[in-house]
C-alpha cells in the first residue's frame, strides 16, 4: 500500500478519445464553406474538443481553476515578492481586482480559485521534502475538486510566490540539464535572484536525488501544492472527458510530472499558451505540446490559457455554425 | 492634377499617436496587480490603442469592413476555385454563413461587406492595368466608407477569387525578389496552379515595368478593387485615430502600398495575425509588423484578425479593470 496506489490506478485506466465523434467533426469539416484546411488550428481544436467531448464540440460551461500555494524554498530568497502577495492575490482574485477576473469576464468564463493551506507553506526543498507522500496524494486528489461542477472545458493556472523554482527543479528533476536551464525571471528578479534560484534548484536536487526516478516522488518531494493539486485536476479531468488548457510554466510542471508517468496522459490538454518566462519553450517541446498563443505574457493566474479560450470559443462557433458548400450553394473547388 | 492628388494630401498630414494619452496608460500600467511586463503584449495593445485613441483605450464599436473584388487575371488559371465564388460567399456573408460570421458573433464585432463591381471584373494584369488611376483613386475614397459608422476598431478583411496572384504581383513590384518568392497555395492551387501564378505574376510586372516607381500606380496597374478600397480604409483610419487590426497576405498588400508611400503610415495598424500563406509573414517584415496570432490560418474574410479581437478585448478589459496595488493592497516588488 502506498499513498500513490489510487493516481497509479487511475493513469492505468486513461479514457481514449471518441474516434466516432472525431470522425464525424473531420467530416463537417470538410464541407463547410472554406477551402480546406484554411482554419488551420481552429480545425484542430474543434476536432480535438470532438473527440474528447464525444460529439460536436462546445464551450457552455468553462471554468478557470486558479489553485494557489506557498513555498518554504522562499526563505531562499528567489522571489523580489514577500510570500504574503499570494494571500493577498488570492483576496484581488476574489475582490474581481487581478488579471484572470478581466479575462474570464471578457470571454464569459466562471472562475475559481483554490486556496491550499497558505498559511502551512510546503517544506523548503533545500533543506526537506515540499510535502509527505499522502499529503502530495491527499492534494491530487483536492485538485480533482476542479471538476465537481462538471466544466466542459478546464484552464488550469496558479498563484505562489516562490513557484517558478520550485517548477524548474521539478523539470530538472524529470528532464535534465543544468538547473541554469531551467529557472528564469519569475515575477522578475535580478541577476543576483536568478542565481540564488538556479543555487536553490541545485541543492534540492542534491538533497533528494536518491528519490526523483519516480515522478510522483519528484511532485511530492519538490512539490508545491498547487503543483499537485493541478497535477491532479489533469488526471481527474481525463477521466471525465474534460478538455484541458494549461496555462505556463508552473502549470506544464504539473502536466510534465503526469506526462513522466505516461506521454498519453496529456492528450486531452491544449497548451494555451508559450510564456516568456525563459524555460516554458523547452518544457512544452518536453511535453509535446504547441501553443496556442505567444504574447510575451509571465503572469501566471491561468492567464494565457484564459486568453486561449476566445480561440477554442471561435473553434467551436465556425465549426458548428458555418454553412456547408451544399447549404450556401457556393462551388467547390475546381467545379 | 492627378487623381491621386487627394490621396498624397492625406498622406502628408498623418496624424500622430497621443503623447499624453500613451503616458497615462504607461502610468497606469505601471500601478496594476502584476510584476512590471506581466501581460507581455496585451500591455502594447492597451497602450497603442490609448495613444491612438486618445485616452483611456476601449473596444466598444469594433467593425469587421470586408471588401469583395473580382479580379480579370483568373483568367490565368491562378485559382482551383471559379470566380463566381466571390458572390457566392458574398451572399454566405449575408446569409450569416462564413467563418467571419461566426467570429464576429464570437467577439461581438458588427461586420459590412462591401462588394466592389463583382460583375465587372478589373482588367487582367497579365493584359492590361487593373484599374486607371481615377478608377483606383475613387475605390480607395470609397474604401474610407467603413469609418463612417464610427468603429473604434477597424478590422479589414477581403474576398476575391484570384487576389492572392495580386497581393504576390503587388509585393513583388514594392519590395523585390523573385515571383516564386511570393506566390503561394491561396485557396489550394497545386504545383501547375503555383507556377502558373508566378508565371502570371512575371509577365504582369514585364508589361508594366515602366509604372512600378510610384506605390500608386503599383496599386492601380496590378490592382485589385479590393485592395484600393483597404488601402483607402486604412488610410481613412488614420485620420479619424482608429485604430486598424490588419488580417492576412491580401489585407497587407494594401497595408504595403501605403508603407512604400510612407513607413509611418501604418502606425496606427497592428498585424492580427500571420498566415500560413507562403510570403505572409516576409510581408509582416517589409512592413515592420509582429503578428499578434499564428494559427496556421489562411481563409482570408478578415478571420485572423477578427479572431484577434478577442486579444485586443482582453488587453482593454485588464488595463481598465484590474486593480492596481494600492486599490487592492497588495504588497509591491521588495516591500
Amino acid at each position: 500500500m502506498s499513498p500513490f496506489d489510487d493516481i497509479r490506478a487511475l493513469l492505468r485506466d486513461l479514457p481514449a478519445p471518441d474516434a466516432q465523434a472525431l470522425a464525424a467533426a473531420r467530416d463537417r469539416q470538410a464541407q463547410l464553406t472554406k477551402p480546406a484546411g484554411s482554419l488551420g488550428r481552429l480545425e484542430e481544436i474543434a476536432e480535438f474538443l470532438a473527440a474528447w467531448q464525444g460529439g460536436p464540440p462546445h464551450v457552455d460551461n468553462p471554468l478557470v481553476a486558479v489553485f494557489a500555494g506557498n513555498h518554504g524554498v522562499t526563505a531562499q530568497g528567489v522571489s523580489p515578492f514577500p510570500p504574503s502577495v499570494t494571500e493577498a492575490m488570492v483576496a484581488n482574485f476574489q475582490g474581481g481586482g487581478a488579471a484572470i477576473n478581466q479575462i474570464c469576464k471578457t470571454f464569459d468564463i466562471s472562475l475559481k480559485v483554490y486556496e491550499l493551506a497558505l498559511s502551512q507553506p510546503t517544506g523548503d526543498i533545500t533543506q526537506e521534502p515540499a510535502m509527505d507522500e499522502r499529503g502530495c496524494a491527499a492534494t491530487m486528489a483536492f485538485g480533482m475538486e476542479a471538476l465537481a461542477g462538471g466544466p466542459d472545458l478546464l484552464v488550469l493556472g496558479e498563484m505562489g510566490i516562490g513557484n517558478t523554482t520550485v517548477a524548474a527543479a521539478i523539470y530538472c528533476a524529470l528532464f535534465g540539464g543544468e538547473p541554469e536551464d531551467w529557472v528564469g525571471r519569475g515575477t522578475g528578479v535580478d541577476d543576483a535572484g536568478l542565481k540564488r534560484k538556479a543555487d536553490a534548484v541545485r541543492r534540492a536536487l542534491a538533497l533528494h536525488k536518491e528519490h526523483l526516478g519516480d515522478p510522483l516522488q519528484v511532485l511530492s518531494r519538490l512539490g508545491g501544492r498547487e503543483i499537485a493539486a493541478m497535477a491532479g485536476a489533469i488526471l481527474g479531468a481525463r477521466h471525465q472527458r474534460t478538455p484541458v488548457l494549461l496555462d505556463g510554466f508552473v502549470v506544464c510542471a504539473a502536466a510534465a510530472v503526469l506526462h513522466a508517468l505516461d506521454p498519453s496522459a496529456l492528450d486531452h490538454c491544449l497548451a494555451g499558451h508559450v510564456s516568456a518566462e525563459n524555460a516554458h519553450a523547452r518544457a512544452l517541446r518536453e511535453i509535446n505540446k504547441a501553443p496556442l498563443l505567444s504574447l510575451g505574457m509571465r503572469l501566471g493566474e491561468g492567464s494565457g490559457a484564459a486568453l486561449a479560450v476566445g480561440i477554442v470559443r471561435a473553434a467551436v462557433a465556425t465549426h458548428n455554425g458555418m454553412a456547408t458548400f451544399g447549404e450556401a450553394g457556393v462551388a467547390g473547388k475546381e467545379a
